[in-house]
């Protein structure tokens, strides 16, 4: 039977979104259904010039596209929705002007694909009886129940070439070179591309570091030889006792709030105790940027085509997700109930640590 | 306890093996042990000089390196030495030499980082006395119990950057580019690059392909306007009913033996049957070589820790290998038993399908 | 005053068309001029539906893509036209359809992008009256009077990095790697991404080579210790003696006629002379393909803009050339009488030597 | 004759000084010389243990590694050399021990690798009787006398990325990203990166912005519906009439002092005048790192061959340069004498406003 669904992305761009959204059309129209793009977020549903037709010519060519043609934002919660009245920015509940339109727009699913964020959205929108499917997206791979998302591999990328940059006029200069990286409350992207890249410290948000063991591991290197050091930071690290301002998440679960800087703040920390020369490189947004890799495009495809699948057995309600090669799906909500962190007990810190990295302990 | 261990890498050269040498021995040194590195695969026991220590100097600098900085061999198996006598190339079974020259070196342990072949050969060794632990390596993913190995992540992206770049070229002069691809008897670089690369036929060694069917699908491209298409072909793929030699791999199941340009000769056959400019490209060794990706060189070090550990717990007969997010280890026999094929009716090859890529039949 | 004119782009592909392209459409726009862009090279003159207006939406989003958005032809000499008549091919002259055409578009001006066959095509039509400037565009480099064009830059990236990857892998298994790379006539893509990806040895059309010097210095490098060779070998090179077919040249100038697989004749060659595993690795499309390199999309997109200034000045049947850091202009008469080839003793081939290359002599 | 020559880099690292010190290290083995590296510029003549032999074994496998293996230094100018004295930081002149060290050390000549800084030093030393050849080094092309050095073009190509990668997320966000590079008094690298990643606006140090004026620019892209910007700064750039420090350059000509953190001021400002979402990336030191481009391992290779050729023909005082396809010499005074800046009324500016980039003004 034909169908007619919906499509939005909602929060921070992640490389391989396109790929979703492609794959998504491509096999919903390979079964006779119409597909409905849905703008900016969530905030497309209350702009009806928002809400355009997807066929094959609209996704034609963007597979390798970074971004989303869709567009997206970070401010579009339905529940909690920014409007300006009597001068004053207001956070209002506009989820009945979203429902109706959702009905009027006749569709008989709709594909959410975000993070942490969005999904939770998605899961309040269920519960008002609009049939969703999640397709889950973090850059910082901070979702449980799937083992990774698009865009983390490309961020990942990213990092590491960064961090081969930063290397060689590292030696050259005999310098201390800080990189910060994405990773508010997981440090995922820190330990992976310091691995790869060859760190000497990687610093995360889930292992408080210790400034004075930080400076003796460089200064040890220097007496094996090595001169300089390269130092990945996550934009959530922090110092032990620092007293972070903390959160509490979803699932009752504190995580470390979001302070601008880690990365000149731990330089002028470390500048204190060591006397070298340190320089500091914030990647920022060029980790959200570029052309999917194969990894992102491939899984992002496959997603898309899962996403339509869930749809077909009305497996509303779940999201898609990989374990290990294969696509499956989960309960939005077991996603969601809390953060993905690194375990510092676990194994990826004891093969780091057993690579010879410092980890700020 | 202070132990003495070697390494050698057997079989073609794979982007990620000097992360996995790097990881074996700054996880060997970190432990007090001794490492020493054996050159040119099984070949180097034969050689005195071609064993030699490998200490934290020599792996300095390697991580993004592709290739092995100990050399690798096609050739070298022990128990099939080629020895030229009296003027001709004779196999001899040189493994008491080998097992003396281990025994000599006063080697606890072996690390044998290799694929089906060289582990089969490892598998030999240690019925006869020799401790092994195994990383399995496979540019193609062709090696069972694990979800992938290092290498195959950096092989995919050259073939899908070489897709990316043979797509302009097609549309601009409205081809038909076919990419030859690795993949004697399992077509997963074809199929995953083929899926990020947005190709329209993909042909794989599960999937004998039907030219006439190929030739229609790229015909029915040109009726919607899309005057070009984007063909990858595994090394291995052939046409139904082809008739070709197969041979009986170890498991006692039957695969496809090689045949030298495929591209080629599916063009030629192609061309037969569908008047357009067709134009071919062999990948070849492009794909084994250049810097490591992210996740192989992430993958790759994490290996050669984790075979350390198995050295430690004394774990021979394992192979170490990826799970998920997890690096784990199996029975060396477990993995060899077979090769791990595409399932022309499972999961990826569905999703290629629904994303509307033509697989050949 | 408003102005019509036109656009095409002939011969190859090229990486940084899209850019002159985007470059002319912008300029012209932004003098209230109107552009048509013709497709498939000439041959879109014949067809009144492959001529359309190309405004700013139209080159939106094209810099960094490889290819040309207006398409190419190999085929479209308006002199000697492909036509099928009873059957058979043959070679019509139709140019006095195409000035007809040009008139009926209203087109004040023609920019023609192209390479040394297009470029004559549009010198003829000159003579026939239609006021043309060109855009060299030549992947080879062979073209007189300019220093270099877009596309040659992101070729030699294409070939280094292929050099790059075929390094790890012959040092790993002590073989001698064969490139071919494009140059029919003239070797300067093998010549300079030998010299920046550290080849051992390039063979240039210019230096007919010497195959028993060729093995000599291959065994030279043994004997010093390094067991491998990275040879590029451009796809017109021949062997000294070889009695090649030569042609004439536009200028009387005899040049070596193409043969296809020299990377294969030479290594054959070589085998017959020097023990080693030797593998070819054809370099072919790929060096067309890709997003073009920052060099070729600033150089396009300067070359658009200063053949629309050309138009403005009324230089007709001028070339649009880049002299150091300066884009210029020269007759195209100039740039056509012959080609740019490697001079055996000229500066370039004194530095290759200098770096301890071996040119074949 | 057999001669002995140094050689250092000097000033702040750059892509394809190992190609230089290859190029001179393999051309003079060639000739029969040796070569004598000294470590860390200038610095290293006053520690013996830092002047070392450089052989072919020294330059293997250096040509596509970023930085220098010689290290270098922005500190060591022996006419003003920082000395701890009494717990003080005092400028020393140590030129008379520089002197006699390399008569001391033997060398007959010595090649001079850096920048506007690196090349005043070595003017002097040469007044002192040291027989020297410049290389010219600036990342930011602000050196006279040559097209361009090595570097250059890497550092354009990481720019020129980081463009890309901040289009998608710009577009996709509806932001106005900012991208600071480098270019303390010379805007090219901002020009040509902006250029070729199409930037809407760029601001160089040799026009100072309008702030006014580069809002409307951004706010009239709005109502042609493009609700995005990317926005070039270099780190010298400044609004008009802002009063900026100047200093005198060598030629008694003023240019703008260094002032940090410009993206973000220019940020703040434009946020004062427009209501969009504004985000800045410092690209900072991934602009020196890198593999070099295959054009700067070219011209950095050619350079060391054409060195030593200086050398041998006793053109001391000279520095090798770039001028169209050719490597040739100029006094190192005529290279020094002044900046080579952007002409705001020249061609580079023309062209970029003609492709419809905002200037600043």
């Amino acid at each position: 039977m034909s169908k007619r669904i919906g499509i939005l992305t909602g929060g921070g761009d992640c490389p391989g979104l396109n790929a979703v959204i492609r794959g998504v059309v491509k096999s919903a129209v390979g079964r006779g259904w119409k597909v409905v793009g849905i703008e900016d977020g969530f905030d497309g549903f209350l702009h009806p010039e928002k809400c355009r037709c997807l066929g094959l010519e609209e996704v034609r060519g963007i597979l390798p596209l970074g971004g989303t043609i869709l567009g997206t934002s970070n401010r579009g919660n339905p529940f909690a929705f920014p409007m300006v009245r009597e001068g004053k920015v207001e956070l209002v509940d506009v989820s009945d002007e979203v429902c109706s339109r959702i009905k009027h727009l006749g569709l008989s699913a709709l594909v959410v694909v975000g993070g942490d964020g969005s999904l939770k959205i998605a899961q309040e929108l269920m519960r008002r009886g609009v049939p969703i499917v999640g397709v889950p997206k973090t850059i910082d791979n901070d979702l449980l129940e799937t083992d990774v998302t698009f865009g983390y591999n490309t961020a990942l990328e990213t990092a590491t070439e960064a961090l081969d940059k930063l290397h060689s006029t590292a030696e050259s200069h005999h310098r201390v070179m800080v990189l910060e990286v994405m990773g508010r409350y997981a440090g995922w992207i820190a330990l992976e591309s310091g691995i790869a890249g060859g760190a000497d410290v990687i610093l995360v948000p889930e292992i408080p570091y210790d400034i004075e063991k930080v400076s003796q591991a460089i200064l040890e290197r220097g007496r094996r030889g090595r001169r300089f050091s390269v130092v990945v930071v996550a934009e959530g690290a922090f110092p032990k006792g620092g007293g972070r301002v903390v959160k509490e998440a979803a699932g009752g679960k504190s995580v470390v709030e979001r302070l601008g800087g880690v990365g000149e703040a731990f330089s002028r920390e470390l500048g204190g105790v060591l006397e070298m020369d340190i320089r500091v490189t914030v990647l920022g947004h060029l980790q959200r940027g570029g052309s999917p890799s194969t990894f992102d495009r491939c899984i992002g495809s496959r997603f898309g085509v899962k996403a339509v699948e869930l749809i077909e057995s009305e497996a509303f309600g779940h999201m898609v997700c990989l374990k290990g090669r294969h696509i499956t799906s989960v309960p939005i909500e077991d996603a969601i109930r809390s953060l993905n962190l690194i375990d510092p007990g676990g194994e990826m810190v004891r093969h780091a640590e057993a690579l010879g990295i410092m980890l700020g302990r």
